[in-house]
């Protein structure tokens, strides 16, 4: 059984509400910049160059979708090797350019036909907080192990890996682990 | 309240006084290799190529431009890649070219109108002892938690992020804090 | 003499019968993202642009094709990078494009003329564990100090070190100690 | 004073002796791949495109030459990366392409006019060994904290920074301290 002192400490569940959630569970959203990289922007003299991922956190959206759930990225700015990123993964859904994630929530509920219960997010910084209240209502959350302690104290599970060296990952093994929970019986 | 133990042991500082240091805090300094960064440069066969910065720290930038305290980068040298980071932060303020920092203290001041007690310096290596110095004696200096030895001892908080992975962030959050505090009755 | 303890819990064995696989070696099969690397990918604007490679496992390379023993990649997916690597450090045998490793491993020892007897693999994630009990009936296993508990559990040999970071160079060293014990009189 | 306890287990000298060969010593020479680097070494489809230095270790090159004391880099392969870094220390001295190390020593003194008195040396990997043990003998070595276990054993100073994040300037200013030291009386 998936023990209920791997979930944070913010808004504790039930181990049995945590399994049905996941079972739930249909889309995955995850902030770029610190959960699928570790924060680091190369710039070069022509401006930003390049950032890194982690291959494993790509085995992890393949994991998830032979699962039936979807993974997508959820970024304040558009950024072209963040779309390459994307597109490599065959991520289906992108939705750049978001100040505010919490209000445009409703835009990605509309435009994939699903409601907050069928989501999960991960994010790292206090400018997630907002869409991780939102989501964690009926949804998953989780931030990863280097995450800002208030981002921490919100979410629901709290990856052992930091962002950009398989927090993501070790996000989706959480949620197929608890898919293939047992039902209490 | 802010503990006085988050100060170093250097210059240490009564929490009273912090707080009204952070209160008058106009212009945050900051230096780049090593605490911007950390530390690494990346060489093409063309020479230096690559630099890598930390979207948290940019983060920080923002949260202290909300709460009306501006920040410059001062470096040693003419970078066209720190320039590049500086342009994507909108800082206003960039010294580049500057050998001996403390000396050209003076051009800063004169430059922006501050005065001294106006000021915070974050560095991490002996060449910034000069500023920090000139700086800490009525405004607010800090180093990243894998500053030299020598600088650690010498400024007024000690980041428990190191340079390139949230220092800049850390010392943004603790001045935040610090302008949050309640004057002692 | 090389204490069994070194030895992962998965599929111990006497140190007498490592001794004895590691004499037979003939060919290292080495995964290559999260075993040659740390696992990290870097994006340019036009895609996929740079992997981090360590030179300590090249120093690896050499030592184990000094003793005789020949080393080859297999990786999941064809990369012009990976393969100016492989040719940097000679290698011999490259096998792009293998979605089920453990499917071709007819095909290595076909083109190789050698048994599973002369064989070693390292891998660090889950795609590698078909591979891993193939070789590791008769051959030698090993995996990166983070490779994936999974992984962790079904090798002969945990490497002190991570991906990227010396790992390859670490089961080479393992190997070559091994190599070089007495026979038990 | 600076504490034998510094000095490594193999080669152990009183302090008085590690301060004399301080005083004397005229030029570091310093292995560079796990050494000014972490080891790493960035490739891009075209082939070597990266090495990420140390702005720290380009301090320790410049508090050394203010000391009288000069740097010069021995590396096996030529690289045009490594020369550009070299170019940019203003490093004086610069032997590319050396397999064996201490085979060419003879011909650094020659070139340089010094005996092996007035060096020191800095290397991380098992090729480093044969010119650790002849520059060792009269003059002071060191290896990063992160080097071979062998290399360790091997030298006069382990430095407390890994290759790569300062551990050049770790030895240098090892070696400034020492030759601050006093007399013994």
């Amino acid at each position: 059984m998936v023990s209920a002192a791997s979930a944070a400490s913010g808004p504790a569940l039930l181990a049995g509400e945590l399994v049905e959630r996941a079972r739930r569970l249909r889309l995955v959203l995850t902030d770029c910049d610190g959960v699928l990289t570790d924060g680091g922007v190369y710039y070069a003299a022509e401006g930003e160059a390049l950032r890194r991922f982690s291959v494993r956190d790509g085995m992890g959206v393949e994991r998830l979708r032979e699962s039936g759930i979807w993974t997508a990225i959820v970024t304040r700015e558009r950024s072209p090797l963040v779309e390459r990123r994307a597109a490599k993964l065959h991520l289906p859904y992108h939705f750049p350019g978001l100040q505010d994630k919490a209000a445009h929530l409703d835009a990605i509920l509309r435009d994939t036909g699903l409601d907050t219960a069928s989501l999960a997010y991960i994010g790292d910084d206090v400018n997630d907080l907002g869409i991780i209240a939102a989501v964690g209502e009926r949804g998953l959350t989780a931030a990863p192990a280097d995450a800002m302690p208030e981002v921490l104290e919100a979410v629901h599970y709290r990856c052992t890996a930091p962002g950009g060296s398989g927090a993501f990952r070790d996000f989706a093994e959480w949620i197929l682990r608890l898919k293939r929970e047992k039902e209490a019986p």
